[in-house]
């Protein structure tokens, strides 16, 4: 099939992912350097993504990387986020999804370090992820000696083989850190940001009361349903 | 009883309604539209809540929804709040209350989930809440497949049923969060920002010593009835 | 002893303490009106104090009320704190202090819930508290169903007969809160902030290692010492 | 050999660290005046570093005080900061580092506190320091008596003698504090932050799974030579 590239599409996905990425500093989940934003042209299979080691303060849409899906740069002056071959793994397995955020936020990390999933505690969690957040097992010394960054995407991949990546748009990577995604690049943030706090109330709950369990499961669905999917009677 | 429709006073209700909605923001209780906030007019048996899925910072006096308590839409081009049945079930039983608010604030919502009640740990909790902040029992799978909405209302009234609603102006619903109320929209607010740090508090309490328990009940009665009722010696 | 009234002084005065008022809130310890701040006169002994229930952000330096020792109104057209006699009973006893701050503040009012001194963990601690921070006994029903606020502050006397008000500024009141001096307002700000950071830290540091103890007294000393007393080397 | 005294680079070197003290607050690692940061002009054995007990919202440039590497003041109208003995020992002991800080920042401290290293729960860690934060043991009540602050930094050098200061860049003093360090200033404050945030990390970490241990050594490599040493692939 014939890709085809559409420069004013590319400039506006380059705003779109500059501006993505700064607003993980204004919502407090990113310090320095530590997170990134992608998103995809689906027509073109063009990535765009955040720049490696510029500080957010310095950010500009010019700065972005233009990947194809095989992680060759086709523009940009700087190198791609080192965790570019991560993002590039999610893209080629969840075609639906339009960016992709990972970061160091400070209770999603957690969790993540404690390699324990997040189960679901209450009704602001089945809002947004159906049933647990998932925590993929830790890497081989084999994954993390070899194509590492790749790797972390294909155990992504594998943790989210029998799930459905539209309603679970989020995972722990063990011993790393959260990514989320979402049709576009704005949703993934908006994702990240309800991932920190849900694994902020979680972390919260467990300490309130260590036998807790998760809520039944009428309860996921009808949240999730009310929000989400043709039948969805939330928002106008 | 004849109830009249006064336009003045339903317009200023409107703006009251906005202006606590976005007290929301500001006491930092909400993120993205998690939370809202209602008030009643009781010579109309009108009542305005927040519109469903608008964002707080587009929030405008004029997209509030007005209804009567049965639910129907009097004027607004919004949808209510998904939790306006909840809100309704309040003011048909509360006779008292002049504004509800809700929301998933960060801590409440824990106590929620870990569903216990709040004990009385302290004086800053008996100048607000007479005695513990209960927590709803949870819905049966029936309740959550029918009238979901109004029955997470009838189950805040059940629980409520041997309590005196003035002197207990809010209340967690299991696996969910908080809900509270007052004499206005404003000093529901203010309930609820006075919740959450309680139960920030005591979820601080209980880790410092896990052995405490409530304060003595004269303690209890000194410091509500100081600031409450008609031989209250607080403010002027 | 005749004392004098001195206008310009009481004015300064009056000034000073509303600022003090002002600076719990820009330190982040009170949210509405949870916290008062006071400070006396020494020469005249009059202790001005912030008036009861009026919000911070409408605080007025003409708004503080004076009053004598015994608690008689001497100026101002407000009811005083209710907390008054409570600070009075300190000013009687602790004849070297100028200032007492009461606030609700987070951490620390958690450990007086609990009803737990702070121990000293650390060189932060021994910085300003000489050895632990108390916490008082509960009031027995007797005297809280008397003169309550002024048996506050007699079982604050009290805990601190056998210790030096100078070197630990400051005292966690069970089921209540924390309340500390210091030879002006200004300083009983500080020994507040100081507090609960303290009381943060300790809370902290028992989760992370509940076997910690105090420690060792020669390090309390050389740092109580380093930076107070006549052989302090610390500043300028 | 000869050390050459230059002008306008110390002039340079006390606006850098007037700066970098200034970032303790802008981060929010420090109160009042609970840290200090200094930096050495390695040409001339010159150390600059904070001024004792001046708030930082005082803080200028022509403050600073300038030291040789004994501790005599070269230049300057206030006294050093009281830790100046303890920056002095690292510097004489770790030849490669250029600046120093140390805070009381609330997570670091609590670890310090709890007399615990930090062990290396996850790759936002092993990004900049290699294996475990580690803690000092306590001082001698002779360490303590004598002469307390250069001990501080002997005890820290002492600790350090198996580790490699460039991939350890801190450390926690046991009952006091962290300390950390950089190629400049800059740098050393870039690590507290870090630090501080490992700590929270690693506190929450802790209470989620109890059995947490460290992550796997080769993904310890991985991380931190992705970003540091002559193969390093991060940034650009």
């Amino acid at each position: 099939m014939l890709k085809v590239l559409d420069e004013k599409r590319v400039q506006k996905l380059k705003e779109e992912i500059c501006e993505a990425n700064l607003e993980l500093v204004a919502k407090k989940l990113v310090i320095y350097t530590w997170g990134n934003v992608s998103g995809i042209d689906r027509e073109a299979d063009l990535v765009v993504i955040k720049p490696s080691g510029v500080p957010y303060d310095k950010l500009k849409p010019e700065m972005m990387v233009v990947l194809d899906l095989e992680g060759n740069i086709i523009e940009g002056n700087y190198n791609p986020s080192s965790d570019t071959p991560t993002h590039l793994e999610l893209y080629r397995e969840f075609e639906n999804i339009g960016g992709v955020v990972h970061t160091h936020s400070t209770y999603a990390t957690a969790w993540a370090q404690a390699k324990r999933k997040i189960d679901c505690y209450g009704t602001t969690h089945s809002d947004y992820f159906y049933n647990e957040i998932p925590c993929t097992p830790e890497l081989t010394p084999e994954e993390i000696g070899g194509d590492y960054e790749s790797n972390t995407g294909r155990v992504i991949v594998r943790t989210m083989r029998d799930k459905d990546y539209i309603s679970v748009p989020g995972i722990l990577v063990a011993n790393h850190g959260p990514f989320t995604w979402g049709k576009d690049a704005h949703e993934a943030v908006h994702n990240s940001v309800v991932l920190e706090e849900l694994a902020k109330m979680a972390s919260l709950t467990i300490a309130i009361n260590k036998d807790i369990t998760q809520i039944q499961e009428v309860l996921m669905d009808k949240h999730y349903l009310r929000k989400h999917g043709k039948n969805a009677t939330y928002g106008q």
